[in-house]
């Protein structure tokens, strides 16, 4: 991880299902995020409900905070987002969790602390809590079906925060062994060629040269490694030989 | 959208839990994908926990479609991205979720239908469904607590890929023929060891297994087409029976 501070504080306000709590820990710690701040719970708290949730991420319940309002909350905090499904009339500037993921880096890098807050299920977060925060966090979803879960828009800053934390590296690709050279794919053509010859496979001299073409192409054409081209000559040696010990087998039988 | 053909199917395969089908439809609704697949469900179907985890997404349920195994919940897909927590060692390319999405909207503009496949909550995919994919799908996670809820990771898919249809969706490349669908490579693979168990070629039953499944990258990985696919069938029937043969056998017989 190449930022300085440590990694934003999850905020949750007010929320009304102790599963979500539970649930938005296991997507906190899914990504690294463990410091989590609940907000005024609705749904009370210590919750029964979002211990059985939150299973295998006791670790980020254990060290949360209750705060009676947002802004106590955030106290300790020098940069904050606030998620909202509807961006009102505010003279704030409104991004998506990839900008608001790239201000938190940018915070912490220098060693500000960040925090990402997230209202209660029904309602969001209200004007005046909105008001508090630096930068509004709008999630882009199909318009026609938008209600994200509070759990969901948590884990989805989640990913994109840890995404850029870890660089854009992909997934190291599985090891690959050696392409084949053009002479093993020249001769494994060759010897396919030479054996539907034998079975008089072109039937008519003047599709020879195209269908020679085209399998030229396709067994070329598939980046086979060493070993996937010998494979593929014992294949067609085994086919043609099992034919003609089936044929010696029924002449001598 | 620019993208030309429907958007992705998602595949869940033997899902244990009626809830995570009911959290993953809404989760593929929010982010537009409406075409849920079940392969043989763990909790059967109808379900009731399902329908009630759905609430408001129910579009995505009642045009959902079952399947016994994974082949058949494929079979007329061009291109599938199988998602696994573990890539083994296994000759497919191992991706992220933003490439998955890039690949899937490159297929989807030329009019190739699309599928992602997720496990079972506790095993996740077996080595043999995973072979059936075009590429692997690991997510980047917090390495010490890395399990993603099966929801969570079609959440997190579908997210990358509306965030990519709304944006930066990629130029459709060149016309291509059409590529063979799964099940005209599946059906491929099944002809071959037909013909290669009737001449022993795999000899030991250990080895068995393995070879087969080399042989499968070996023909399912290369992107062929229909008629590719449709002329080595004609190669092996003709490696195995012999024109000659079969003329020989007619006349004499």
């Amino acid at each position: 991880m190449s930022a300085g501070g440590p990694p934003p504080a999850v905020i949750l306000c007010r929320t009304q299902m102790g599963e979500n709590i539970g649930t938005a820990a296991r997507a906190m710690l899914n990504f690294g995020l463990t410091e989590l701040r609940l907000v005024a719970p609705q749904c009370g708290w210590p919750n029964a409900k979002a211990v059985v949730a939150a299973s295998g991420a006791a670790v980020v319940l254990n060290r949360l905070e209750v705060f009676k309002d947002l802004a106590a909350a955030t106290a300790d905090l020098h940069h904050t987002l606030a998620t909202t499904a509807r961006p009102r009339e505010m003279a704030k500037p409104v991004v998506g969790p990839e900008a608001a993921a790239a201000s938190a880096l940018a915070a912490q890098a220098e060693g500000r602390r960040v925090g990402i807050v997230f209202g209660p299920e029904r309602t969001g977060l209200t004007n005046d809590e909105l008001l508090l925060a630096d930068a509004l966090v709008s999630y882009p979803v199909n318009p026609e079906f938008s209600s994200l879960n509070v759990a969901q828009a948590v884990l989805l800053f989640g990913y994109v925060w840890y995404r850029q934390t870890a660089g854009d590296a992909p997934a190291p690709p599985a090891a690959t062994a050696m392409p084949a050279t053009k002479a093993e794919l020249g001769d494994l053509v060759a010897h396919l060629v030479r054996e539907l010859d034998a079975v008089d496979f072109f039937r008519v001299e003047e599709r020879r040269a195209s269908l020679i073409r085209t399998i030229t192409v396709l067994l070329e054409g598939r980046r086979w490694n060493s070993s996937e081209v010998q494979l593929m000559r014992g294949i067609i040696k085994d086919l043609v030989g099992g034919r003609k010990a089936r044929r010696k087998g029924s002449t001598s039988g």
